[in-house]
């Protein structure tokens, strides 16, 4: 390997670790307040470790479980090897070190926070999104960091670091074959962070809904005391939630997005190479020979330096400033590293692709194209990211026409209210779908499923940037609390108010963000499936396929049920326990007694983690599951069990994308029509204000809502996401690999050793086959395979398939193919 | 034509209508009571009429407009005939008519059940059902006397009544494309009637609804009225609503379902034959070779006579006889119709099919397969349309489990109340889900599409009987709303609400039969679309076909986020009017004035037709707005057009019948979640009752119910069907017919008359194309293409293409296949 190339996105990880760390660094330095509140923020700081611990615990079991069973298809497959074992185990490490430390830096920043208030609004923001900024620096670092590293060891370890056919486990493969093995072995890292994902969205977000719903039902509504009152025992389980919840389920999100994200693009890379070299076989750039491979990962690692760029320019001057120029800085920051990003993607690819290439788009003939569609691919993500956030803010923001139409809809009380912000959510999802269906359309277009992951890598390239704004919302939110619980002045709480406010719109439009992240990503695994398991496509004419297809549309729907109840039990535990502690705690309600914290943060803990099983259960055994039953009822075609597999993956993301945007888009609108109230809303002609019959109905929504953005709505992207990486790994077990259909050029010097006969298989049809083998000065055979059908319109149909490999591994594929086709 | 076959399905649909005449007379001449109950009858019958006047003139417009429509499709595509218009507006009106008549026995039954009911139970059941019975077997006769007249019509129009080979508009076609025009011709006449099922299932829906939330809100909560108080001025148009939705909505639907699912098994029907007569070109049958495309509409016609049969059944003896006992009377007569149409399948099967018979699965050669499988694919449609019905009353029946839940959830407020309800709403499409999903995979297993087909025709051909059960429902709810109004004595009440209840749990499992069948349907039709356009399976790894299928999945949610907006605007418009007259009219709850029940009646149906449109539009513009962005982007591809067709349309089917289980169970088991308190609950040890907080909490879910399952939850069964019927009209622009690839095998003596030498086309790769041309003695040219691609990996693909029909035909078509291998 000449070329340094590769090791540029390992030095920008590490740049953004090294960023990440001294900022964390001037975080902690801050003041962290007097007594009181220092004694609060530790609770949380507390309440949110002890999470973390029980859930690692946990973890670990399921990580155990999981290497053994990825070990035994590694020993059963031979084109897997054991190495994905060690990858997925670094993958859940590394996600669940992330979501730590962000965790960690967000429990330490919110009282920080909240004392920089105390002196302005300016220095307030500078250490909340300081905090963010720590957090997205880290995810982004570590994903780049892990998915690099793991390239460049796994890229020396079976291909020497150069593109050239080398042995593997005795067969001489081709640089093709060797890399498909590399990035099969990588996807182990990808699954691993998914799967530790999956947990933390799901179980972060049933314990912070729990929290909450069981701190606002008791201590709210039974006992009148506000919101973050130190008497109510379940307050502090509640802002160990808004940590748990959207700082660590996010974060682990999109980790998961982004290791995928880029794994796809690679993955699809390695395809565009082949029918680059189809075409050039003497093909070479300056990085080895595998550009288009190492692109998507060159974008991901700039896009790190441009996050940090663009936290400079979050900050404001103004002690009087309101929401709108604190918005307004975030944008600044955000919009610059997205522009930077573009700028970057075309030097990138002017300088890592060929000016021309060939690309073979699915069921057309190859074509010559210009590398510079690969770029408007990628401007293709980048303008989703954008205009997504848009659209979600135009379905959830404060003042906007959906959400004071559902206020109106509240005067006639909570069931109007409620159909309106259905109604809300549900008709959200169509600027949304055309909008992503477009850019399937459009990214596809330009540079085929490479051009659909580039598109998302792009997009996800700033992820450190989205997840700083992203991170900076709930710090605000506890920094808010804090001020409360330790009866600060008024000044302070109206400084972090405007903060938080922020903070709400910034969390529905990072939904919006993570959910066209999700969609894009799981589209990219799709295609890299396609490819991995060598299918025809994914033809939903076929019955058992369409069948899948409908399964698949369905498990989201359920999954969110599952998660939706979940919260209700998990809700009733803590209202069981809390009105306990209000019973026999004499004196809490005067003050003079503490409330037992830790209870509910145990019970929150407890609950969340015994409910994330069935949810958990049902994303990984479905995919299994239908392997299964596929191979049972079609043992001799792996590829009609692939195709239903493919079906089922196309459900699950459509249905799952679906329901994502209904479900946090409908939240969002009812948490905001809400909060409408608090400045006055008119009705009839009447202003109307909190605590009228109209706000109570609102609330109402606000409950219905809360699972629904909190809980079920976000787990989507971890749902589709898993079920197509599963598919990913499980894909070798399918297919034959389609890389090995491809000729040996680099051999040319080929005997013949073989020249079958044409036999008849095959019952109802004239159907002939036959073989031509030929041996090449390596040993390796190569086995043209001709099947000749006259179908039932009297057409004959010709189809050649060219094996390769040791002779007794070609005659096994030959015996299979005609065991196939006679069995047909 | 030898055979009488083909009259029998005929004959047994006027026998049904003959015996309907003779049991309408029989209810018209049962008492219909005195004064007051008459003039209240009379008033819900005006309102019903005057309902059915407006929808029919805006129908009329819209009929006229497609008819336009259709004939310019008819002028342009030389294979669709203008009969087609004529089909199409039959089937508008006579789905209009079977509406018109059914909405009118239910009107004039109602205060008939009334008034039966103050002498005995079982002789109210007997009016009431005999109305049901009326309904039932009026859409049922109508729908197989239209569908077998057109298809004895064009199969004598346009083949002489004969299979053979026959000139159509100067060119000779084989019998296969011959009927292939029959059925497209005759698919105009399914479009028609689901046409009008769309405006009534919809426009019906939001009537309903909208005259039942207006006279609850200001009669019960603001006035304080008991339900169906005549001082409500809008007490007339809620109970016209229920004939309105209930009877009219539900009759039309059905009627379409009848139709298509027996039109699209008849389709299939065609390419079964044309296996079977690849492998055996002489084959002929008892039925003059057609027996796979009669037995459809003959298990139709037989399940009308055992429809008879089962009403016979369905009657109680003891006047104490509580719900159990009329739900069995019903049961007993919709199992026995059941069973007795599964004898019948077998019996014509064995005599309708040949013994065994050749059949083409998908990707698969074909194969021989005993017709009996024909048979078990029929008896999986039976068993569907069964368990479908256990398992909606699961999950929303009074006692069962998760009903209890939502009880339990109520105490607790209305937010935790509606998220237990939407849970088990989106829980019930797992099991259901399930069941279609493997009710696919199984009946596609024993015979192919046809197989789908006729599990859907075979479920519906009791269709009769369930539509029976089914307007009984409204109209016993409609007799206890004259018994209230009338100040009837208490036990008269007591005996058609014993009725009610019974009908409320029969409504439920109706919408589950509905929503099963529509699922059939609208598979059946699609697999109908697929052999139509001629293309190769729906490919939805292909970019363009994975977006419409995103954006087919969206249709159905922002459909029903438009239809319960719909309902919302047209409530209020309801709720302002009786504010109106309650402050206008002096005296009105003394009850010395009478409101004015036309006004409101007005009311409803203005908001139901104007709301309608939208939703309609939506419907019918997706499909053909797809077509015409397909045709204008790959102006040389129809067939990638046709797949993007496709995929919109799985996308809807599947998301289309989630969102209808998700919403008739969610609904279902709101309202009687609502319901169990009327006989008291046990909430933690406390038994609570009507006008508890509970109970109001409850009552909040129920509202947020109604939309869901009266109007938004089963207008999804018109959607997905009109969606896949639309495209099965559409298919002809798009497709070559499949049927034309065959080769004429009845004229061998052909000559050679042109053999091109082959030519490159295509810029990439090498690829060639040869053309041999022959023609017979008829002078139909008869062209064999050949085209041989390298592809990238150096495979060769052959593909050949058999083209006949006159010599610029045949040229024709071959410069467009060059054109399309040439521009990929």
């Amino acid at each position: 390997m000449d070329s340094i190339v590769i090791y540029v996105p390992l030095i920008m990880a590490v740049l953004g670790l090294l960023f990440m760390s001294a900022k964390r660094a001037w975080v902690l330095k801050q003041d962290a307040g007097d007594g009181k509140m220092k004694e609060i923020s530790e609770y949380i700081y507390e309440g949110a470790l002890a999470f973390l611990k029980a859930e690692y615990k946990l973890l670990a079991i399921f990580v155990l479980v999981a290497s053994i069973a990825l070990a035994g298809i590694a020993y059963v497959v031979p084109t897997t090897h054991y190495l994905i074992v060690v990858a997925f185990i670094f993958g859940a490490f590394f996600s669940a070190l992330a979501g730590n430390m962000g965790m960690k830096i967000a429990t330490k920043t919110n009282v920080r926070t909240t004392q920089a208030a105390r002196t302005s609004l300016p220095q307030a923001l500078k250490v909340s999104f300081g905090g963010g900024t720590v957090m997205g620096l880290g995810v982004a670092g570590l994903a780049v960091l892990g998915l690099t590293g793991f390239f460049i060891f796994f890229f020396h370890y079976f291909m020497n670091g150069q593109w050239a056919p080398a042995e593997f486990e005795g067969i001489t493969k081709t640089p093709q074959e060797l890399m498909t093995i590399v990035l099969e072995t990588l996807a182990g890292f990808s699954l691993g962070a998914e799967s530790i994902a999956l947990f933390a969205r799901v179980g972060g977000g049933i314990y912070t809904k729990a929290a909450d719903v069981g701190a606002d039902l008791v201590g709210k509504v039974e006992a009148g005391i506000p919101e973050d009152d130190p008497r109510n025992p379940a307050t502090i389980a509640d802002n160990v939630g808004d940590n748990v919840g959207d700082v660590a389920g996010m974060g682990a999100d999109l980790f998961g997005s982004y290791v995928a994200t880029v794994l796809a693009a690679m993955v699809l890379g390695n395809y565009v190479l082949r029918d680059i070299t189809a075409a050039n076989p003497a093909f070479t750039d300056a990085f080895g020979g595998i550009g288009p491979i190492l692109l998507p990962m060159a974008i991901a690692g700039f896009g790190i330096l441009f996050s940090i760029i663009g936290t400079f320019l979050v900050k404001i001057k103004d002690n009087n400033a309101k929401e709108a120029q604190v918005q307004g800085a975030l944008n600044a920051g955000n919009w610059v590293s997205i522009v930077l990003v573009a700028v970057s993607s075309f030097f990138l690819v002017q300088h890592m692709l060929p000016e021309t290439m060939t690309m073979s788009f699915y069921g057309e003939a190859a074509k010559e194209i210009s590398s510079l569609r690969v770029f408007y691919a990628a401007l293709v993500g980048l303008v989703v990211g954008g205009v997504i956030s848009s659209v979600t803010e135009y379905y959830t923001g404060l003042g906007k026409k959906p959400i004071l139409a559902i206020v109106q809809k509240s005067s006639t009380g909570a069931g109007t209210n409620i159909i309106a912000g259905l109604a809300t959510g549900m008709v959200s999802t169509f600027p949304t779908i055309l909008l992503f269906a477009s850019a399937i359309w459009a990214s596809y277009a330009f540079a085929g499923f490479y051009g659909v992951a580039l598109a998302a890598s792009a997009m996800m390239a700033t992820t450190a940037m989205q997840l700083a704004i992203d991170a900076f919302g709930p710090i605000s939110d506890n920094a808010g609390g804090i001020a409360e619980m330790s009866e600060l002045p008024k000044e302070v709480r109206t400084r972090t108010d405007i903060l938080d406010s922020v903070g709400n719109t910034t969390a529905a439009t990072g939904k919006g963000f993570a959910i066209a992240s999700a969609a894009l990503t799981s589209l990219a695994l799709f295609a890299a499936y396609v490819t991995f398991t060598g299918i025809d496509g994914i033809n939903i004419f076929k019955a058992p396929v369409l069948a899948m297809l409908f399964i698949g549309g369905m498990v989201p729907v359920v999954f969110s049920a599952l998660a939706m109840n979940s919260v209700g039990k998990a809700a009733m535990d803590m209202v069981y326990e809390v009105r306990r502690q209000f019973r026999e705690i004499a004196g809490i309600m005067e003050g003079t007694a503490k409330p037992e914290y830790g209870k509910c943060v145990e019970i929150s803990t407890k609950a969340a983690l015994r409910e994330m099983m069935l949810p958990g259960l049902l994303t990984i055994g479905f995919p299994i599951g239908i392997v299964i039953v596929g191979m049972l009822v079609y043992p001799d075609n792996n590829q009609l069990t692939a195709e239903m597999l493919g079906g089922y993956m196309a459900g699950v993301t459509v249905s799952g994308v679906l329901w994502a945007v209904f479900q946090n888009n409908a939240g969002g609108a009812w948490d905001n029509a809400k909060k409408s109230f608090e400045a006055g809303v008119m009705i009839n002609g009447e202003m109307t204000y909190k605590g009228s019959d109209a706000h109570k109905a609102a609330v109402t929504g606000d409950t219905v809502g809360d699972p629904f953005k909190d809980t079920s709505g976000p787990s989507m992207n971890i749902l589709i996401k898993l079920t197509c990486l599963i598919g990913l790994v499980i894909a070798p077990i399918l297919g034959g690999h389609t890389a090995e259909a491809a000729p040996d050029t680099t051999n040319p010097a080929a005997t013949v050793i073989e020249q079958r006969e044409p036999v008849v298989v095959g019952q109802q049809e004239e159907q002939e086959i036959q073989v031509d083998k030929q041996v090449d000065a390596d040993g390796k055979v190569t086995a043209t395979v001709t099947v000749s059908t006259k179908t039932s319109t009297d057409e004959i149909k010709t189809e050649e398939k060219v094996f390769t490999g040791t002779d007794a591994e070609v005659n096994a594929k030959i015996e299979e193919l005609k065991k196939a086709k006679g069995a047909e």
